[in-house]
């Protein structure tokens, strides 16, 4: 059974605080091996890449195939059903133009005192992207962070993603096509970071890394974080929803369950302001957690994870959401538009009985890879920006620099920097000489 | 005397390439120190911070002393000579105006099968920018990280400046109230990182930190990440100029000059179509480098880092300034708009004759905390996105769920995550029944 606190009870706010800081997963410190892997790779390059590829996904690699060649992208998407292209294409076609608005615009401007000013956005030359291998090799993930890449205007955009014993996912790789990945390579783990950071003689480095993984590949991220961007550390996925009591107890339960049955680390939390239907849909997990595939894995979060709480009205509800910064927001309530102008940190929000989380998942077309673990106090989503980046530009006339010069002066001196001052002295004592 | 080069010559290439990844800095491993300040501070909350600064920064404060109080800020603010209020408030004002103009918008809108989409930005609550003590307390810097904060909106920001043997610097405190500043603590080191990050009894936490240090705060900044928001950790600042001949070789020397003079580290180096004109400049650089007051320090950078590269026409010149991914870039060039357009990778570029870097430190208006070590290629300069974080948003009608959710079943039945697909499919059961 989940906890079920209530704001009403007198130690709501330290069993409130208790859930917030509960420790959901365990860390290996894999810091010492990635270390290793990662100079391996620096030193030895695809050999290391072979090796530790037979190692850890028992295959054997030839030099020069460490590549998925396009004939072998075709041959696997041969294999993929009509019905699951034409909704991944779907999905694909409405992630695009989402995030096509997103992208930001250049700016120049001449101000009074005759600096012309301004920002100019430029992408990122090439990323690397991380497809988990296995179970969690999802097309979908594919799809949110290599389609930002592309709008954006990314050149060169590398796959890695394991293939264990070979098995390549037809899926993952129609996703890749569609996306305009240019290069695939059936690698993974901190060996696959290392490569996309530092570069083989078969993998040419890159600037930025995306992309979830586990704990070896995020310490991997952490390592090569300087030399190439990283994105976020995911952690594990958790949903919040807010309920008034008008919706169906059973979608409230489903919406619930699909987080859960990600990962038993994951968080599913229901704020209600009707007790009795917070009731209700904790007899409705129950009875779907009998009957689901992954009702294991459902079971486990939502044991130890799952929280349903009670409050006094929705004001409350949404004061609590802040604080738990959750990556998922749904508000199943009869007016969410009003509601979510109440709510300041959070992933991403679903408004309405009508827009269960995992239609954002797939095809609702804001990205899917949003901040955990109440950092969404402080982040954002990905979005095309993380394969942008700005230059700033500023341009001087004489009289702007005649006009603003001193200053720059005058603030130099009080920071005792010498030649910042004398910088802008010199070129002003030629204006002066020259009567200008 | 720095390094010569000319793409002309055949071993121009290493030549290049090993300037490019020239060690510049030393990175003491402090990180099991910064481990033990961190989980004292976590313990011990003000007692350890008392006793880190007495020990750290020969300072005494009582409990309950650790705010610079708003009496002190008078009385410290009264001390700065008029001149310099008057070059602050200019620098101030100007650095508002650019970043006003960076705010982002928030967007919604509904697309054709009916999904209204969109996102919202908010700013984050609490900032804690870190200032170093001593010679490399900046008032510039100051104005740098807290005006993008209080652009955003942030409410609550917080300073932390070690004040050793108790010295406070007016004028920072005069940048710090002029921003908007609304707390100021006298502490420093990885201390403060600590306190900000976690919170002591007289230290509210923050949710994100910005601001150079040394590579205690560094090493501190890296640790907390992830529980709170960091910028970028910087390194030794870098110049390249861009010239074509045609400015005075003496303005060259003083710009590469302002760089040298902040560190040992610091890097400076002339890409010039005009080998004579090269010569002129490191001539002009060893005539100023016999009175500029910190030439100990600006000598060692220029000698060991500094460079002067001929090459055969601008075009090579961007090319090469796109590998080194400059964090200031001049273009001292007689059309420097058109060369500017060939740039990609630059965190700042100052465009002309008359744009000495050292306007952009102060008084230009873009920000100068910027992408060092090559990060420009992945990364921008501070700004007020560092404060702000967007929320997706996504409201489904009957209709659109009707139009899309199919697809979102597909997909969620291809990735095995049957809640995901149950919890579309419920909704669009009740919508079939209704006959929708």
């Amino acid at each position: 059974m989940p906890v079920f606190l209530d704001t009403a009870e007198p130690d709501f706010a330290s069993r409130f605080e208790a859930l917030l800081t509960a420790k959901r997963e365990d860390s290996p410190d894999v810091d010492d091996a990635v270390a290793a892997i990662i100079s391996d790779v620096r030193a030895r390059g695809d050999t290391a890449l072979i090796g530790l590829t037979e190692r850890f996904d028992r295959l054997a690699l030839k030099p020069g195939g460490l590549a998925i060649t396009a004939a072998e992208v075709d041959a696997e998407i041969a294999r993929v059903p009509p019905a699951d292209r034409a909704a991944l294409d779907h999905a694909a076609e409405r992630i695009r133009a989402y995030h096509v608005r997103q992208m930001p615009t250049d700016a120049s401007w001449t101000d009074p005192e005759g600096a012309t000013l301004g920002w100019r956005w430029t992408p990122v030359e090439a990323a690397g992207l991380y497809v988990p291998g296995g179970l969690a090799s999802y097309p979908s993930s594919v799809l949110m962070n290599a389609i930002p890449a592309k709008v954006a205007g990314v050149e060169r955009l590398a796959i890695c993603v394991p293939t264990p014993d070979g098995v390549i996912n037809p899926l993952v790789m129609y996703a890749a096509r569609t996306a305009g990945v240019d290069e695939i390579y059936r690698i993974g783990g901190a060996q696959a970071i290392a490569a996309l950071a530092y570069g083989t003689e078969s993998i040419a480095p890159v600037d930025k890394i995306t992309g979830p993984g586990n704990a070896y590949v995020a310490a991997a991220k952490r390592r090569v974080f300087g030399r190439v961007g990283i994105d976020m550390i995911a952690g594990p996925s958790e949903i919040l929803v807010i309920a008034d009591g008008t919706s169906d107890p059973d979608w409230i339960a489903l919406d619930l369950m699909s987080q859960a049955e990600h990962d038993e680390s994951a968080q599913s939390i229901l704020i209600t302001t009707d007790a009795a239907f917070g009731r209700q849909v904790a007899d409705a997990v129950e009875a779907r957690l009998q009957t689901l595939e992954r009702r294991a894995i459902a079971g486990a979060s939502w044991r130890d994870f799952g929280a349903v709480i009670t409050v006094a009205d929705l004001s409350e509800a949404a004061h609590l959401s802040d604080r738990i910064a959750p990556e998922h927001l749904e508000l199943c309530v009869e007016d969410p538009r009003s509601l979510s102008r109440q709510i300041r940190h959070a992933g991403a929000i679903f408004l309405g009985h009508w827009t269960p989380e995992a239609i954002g998942d797939y095809v609702g077309g804001p990205n899917h890879v949003l901040p955990t673990a109440r950092s969404a106090r402080f982040s954002s989503g990905l979005s095309v920006l993380d394969f942008l980046k700005r230059t700033t530009l500023a341009e001087m006339t004489p009289e702007a620099l005649a006009a603003i010069g001193p200053s720059a002066e005058r603030l130099a001196s009080a920071e005792s920097l010498e030649a910042h001052g004398l910088s802008v002295a010199a070129r002003r004592e030629r204006l002066n000489k020259s009567g200008q």
